[in-house]
């Protein structure tokens, strides 16, 4: 089957690198452009060393005509680009996934609240897919336009699917303790992430508010029909990558939660349900597209703790647009995201 | 003033080298022994190469003869064994401080079951005092043995203390998600504490019971008058020092709580609430004595958030010890601890 | 073709976890075996929780009427362990690749002397082929027992062989500066490898003398023709995988240092020059087979400077085992060792 | 006595959170301005999160007429600011110490050359004492300009300086190489210095060419009183703070050179030379002013290995600085130095 071609639109950050490290090993696409204004002509090994010997390839300017003749064109852009852009294309009949938030939020006021910028096309936001596989595969496969989810959400949402679908928690106070690596911020300067302000510390950030939220709560909500709320509250950890979501929910059904998750996830290839007792490190993905989640109830009370682990770059971000980019183009689902997780 | 002489019993872990170097700054004390039976012989300062030409003394082997010659003696010993020792001192009228988990817990009963051993001399428990100055600093001033509070547990209380003792929230479903570095897991060996699993990962553990439970019930239990339901989380982060609590509560009474910390501690030399909207850093209490604290109310909603940091070998242990000591000795509560923190 | 079956003998350190890893991804071998005295009986992924659903395998006891039918046995143990057992295996006609030290000096004396034991079988020691496809290549094809490089000394051959092989600088006054993340120094408990201690701090050992010494100087004679003296200093860098090594060389006859080095390594397809000017950073070969170096001359002046990186899990260790693997058993030198590195 | 007062000129950087610290323990002086354009008006405590509680002042824009009654003015300001403004408050009778390195060079056209301007007032130059008390003690005294040394730069000549000075190495082909914590890149935001880019990993940089190359051969050439051959190479490794210096000398002469490491060093305050057979490690200064310094001849051969360690922000910066207004001052030279290091 010859190989089916792919863009990415603006990939000069760490989603982008990741990205390129995905495909570049993937056994049914070929890249074949990569723009970035700011570093039009530079070889991309040239920016990312990983990749020297594994990507011939230039970043080169943005250009439509060169886009539309693409099977898939993914955007690393910042959040308010794709939005811009990605009409014209999807007019033209080009099939997109943006990495960045543009499309995720179905309330527009929600969304343009939460980003602080008018939204350019919400005829489209209605239409695109919210590319959450373990909840839209379906949809997903067929989609034009698909929204990756944001790193936080996916490690959230898979958390607490299974108990919100079977309504088996209070869904008015739930609390999403959030640990991130650095490398979730970006790779833009700023003193804030610099290795002298954010090594050998910890702490927590957007308390007030983080545009995760309204995005949890929309996923939420839809899995359990009813309204949610949420208390979430991001922090900031001394290593490069992966995501650890500490979520408690108050019980209101009797259950084996555990055979409850397990049945939920059981065909699920990226989803795996650790036995009970078990405790998820983040070095335990980095790397690989899997989301692994344990379940506890301490003390036998009456609050459930669940744990969920993801690399942020990869189940959070370019693994997904990797795997939904597998459901759209009918490949495997597992293609091209089997490498298995650094450990140590 | 003539010195007092203190003694530390084993002094080779991250609690005893904390001591070292707060009481061979401290004004007031001389540091006249340091025993350990396996190092006995050897220079302080070959073990702990930062105190070369900062304190010339070698450990040596207990002999309590000598150690109740000491106005005051640390025991920095792993738990169970200040049980041990501890009864002959103070028959003997020396005043002791012990950093371990010995004297903690007034029911003996718990004591035992999350220890696992017998308790040694139930009596001594009972006539202890459990050495939180922000709690108990008067019975502190007078007491014979001092219970030195553990790490986390100091984070936790003084986070939730205002809350609870003005009774404005919900106390049967607290949260305390939690997050320690390495050095709270102390200087033995280990496979899990090793550089190579714990270095660029993130994980909860101990989530079906920690040993600090129980004493944050007790704390807690004590201020509100109330028995507390608590959900303890305890988390691993990559870095050497530090703790940072998140504590959740639920609202029960309005009332301006960013007022309420400020005048609850407002005379506490140690304990700093940060201004409205602030996140606090664990660095910036890296080497000092503080727990510094801030508050939120995420969307105006019905749970609090309060954020609480310190560093675990300092205010979670030998800087709280020599607070402590300060306090029986009657020295200024702040000799020696006012070492400002390293930042970065 | 039928995949050729496997075993490792004794798994449970890093470079076990990491051989795992590999085999588990590749295309042409099944991991038959992995035998742990102290595991057996325990699942591979119990201890590794990466390896979860990618490698169905438990630790069994060693029994070597099992081993022998494989088609190659790796020795992941401890030094002296693999020169017990493993002339039983050759007489039986098994192949071999020993990751230890055991059969890497040619000069029985020597090793005795640096490992502090007697070699249990110096016969087996002339026969084996040191394991560096670089510059033993043919040999390791037909070999029955591999002697697989050391980390450092990969890092070090690899960087200095152009030079040497060329007899373009002084072999009298070399100098080799290298740095190890803590993952060099296995999994074994130990408090120097304590994140406590190892963690946001550098410093050098073995400086008088390591183990390393005496394999790099053998290699490097081997290049040269002559005897070489080295100066060798190993570091400890704050972080879990990675070498670097910055070599000091005296040019004594003028070349294009860089042409010379680009030919020398043009066909190999895991040793990379970079462009003139490039510093080569441990993280561009995280998780990967490669290494890159790069080559300096400041100011102009006498003195080369050479830098050379390498996983020390991957090249310098269960990466170049697979690589002499798939030489020995006819495999392309590259399968299951196209793995990116991880950046960031 | 009444305090001192002094000054600091630009103290928005880790230079100047680690001079704020040291001064506001020292008994001595009273820091009175601290003046940044960019943070005019805003609390230094709430930029530096540490100070909280101990320094009540605010950053304020820079006024000559100010400065000049202050004791003492510091300049923490970026290369080429204060060759602007220094010379007004010299003619004005001030005295001056400034971190950058505008003053440290004497050769005016060295200077330029690596730091790409002209200077502004090569008389002052020529004034300014080179502020390394080891060396100039006593010209330091009486300065009324103190060129405070480069960190890189204190590390390595006190690490060769009794070689050099008693001449028993070959000066020709000296190497330093070199370590330091991401801190000594300052707390400007760049994408080189996040912690996604310089977290676990490591690299060399600037070998080519780094600007403490010129200043590190002035100060050795001045010690051994010919011209010097220098390697220097510089490395970035993923910690915060400390530098570490492995430098390799050719043996001319036979001597005792412990003895003479230790007897050069007897009487400095600040500079440790360790037991045979040690090895230093960054953390022992972290926060102190110490240079600990050990010495090797490894396998007794012709090579000297000599190791400094440094905290880049203290003894390579910030506590330099006091230690140098101690002496200008007339202070004890150990005032608001005594903090011993904190480890782990």
């Amino acid at each position: 089957m010859a190989k089916k071609k792919v863009a990415i639109v603006g990939g000069t950050g760490y989603t982008g690198v990741e990205l390129l490290r995905l495909l570049a090993g993937h056994p049914n696409v070929e890249l074949s452009i990569i723009t970035s204004r700011s570093e039009a002509g530079r070889s991309v090994s040239e920016l990312f060393p990983n990749l020297r010997g594994r990507l011939d390839l230039c970043f080169s300017e943005p250009d439509t005509a060169l886009l539309k003749r693409c099977d898939l064109i993914f955007f690393a852009t910042p959040n308010g680009t794709a939005m811009q852009q990605v009409p014209a294309l999807i007019a033209a009949g080009s099939r997109v996934i943006d990495l960045a938030a543009d499309f995720r939020i179905k309330d527009i006021a929600v969304w343009e609240r939460w980003y602080g910028m008018q939204h350019a096309c919400p005829a489209l936001v209605a239409e695109a897919v919210y590319g959450l596989p373990e909840v839209n595969r379906d949809a997903v496969r067929s989609a034009q336009l698909v929204a990756n989810p944001g790193c936080y959400v996916t490690a959230v949402t898979l958390g607490f699917l299974p108990l919100l679908e079977q309504n088996v928690v209070s869904v008015g106070n739930l609390i999403a303790n959030c640990v991130s690596g650095v490398s979730g911020a970006g790779r833009g300067a700023s003193v804030a992430m610099l290795m002298g302000e954010a090594g050998e510390s910890f702490k927590a950030y957007g308390v007030p508010g983080h545009r995760h939220l309204p995005e949890i709560l929309q996923n939420l909500s839809h899995a359990t029909k009813q309204e949610v709320g949420l208390t979430f509250v991001p922090h900031l950890a001394p290593m490069v990558r992966g995501i650890h979501a500490t979520l408690y929910a108050r019980i209101t059904e009797a259950a084996d939660y555990q055979a409850l998750y397990e049945a939920r996830y059981q065909h699920e290839p990226f989803v795996d349900v650790l036995p009970p007792g078990a405790h998820p490190e983040t070095r335990s993905v980095r790397g690989s597209n899997d989301c692994r989640i344990s379940l506890h109830r301490p003390q036998q009370g009456n609050t459930l703790v669940v744990l969920s682990v993801i690399d942020n770059l990869v189940k959070g971000a370019a693994g997904q647009a990797v795997q939904n980019m597998n459901l759209m183009l009918g490949f495997d689902e597992r293609a091209g995201l089997d490498s298995i997780a650094l450990l140590p």
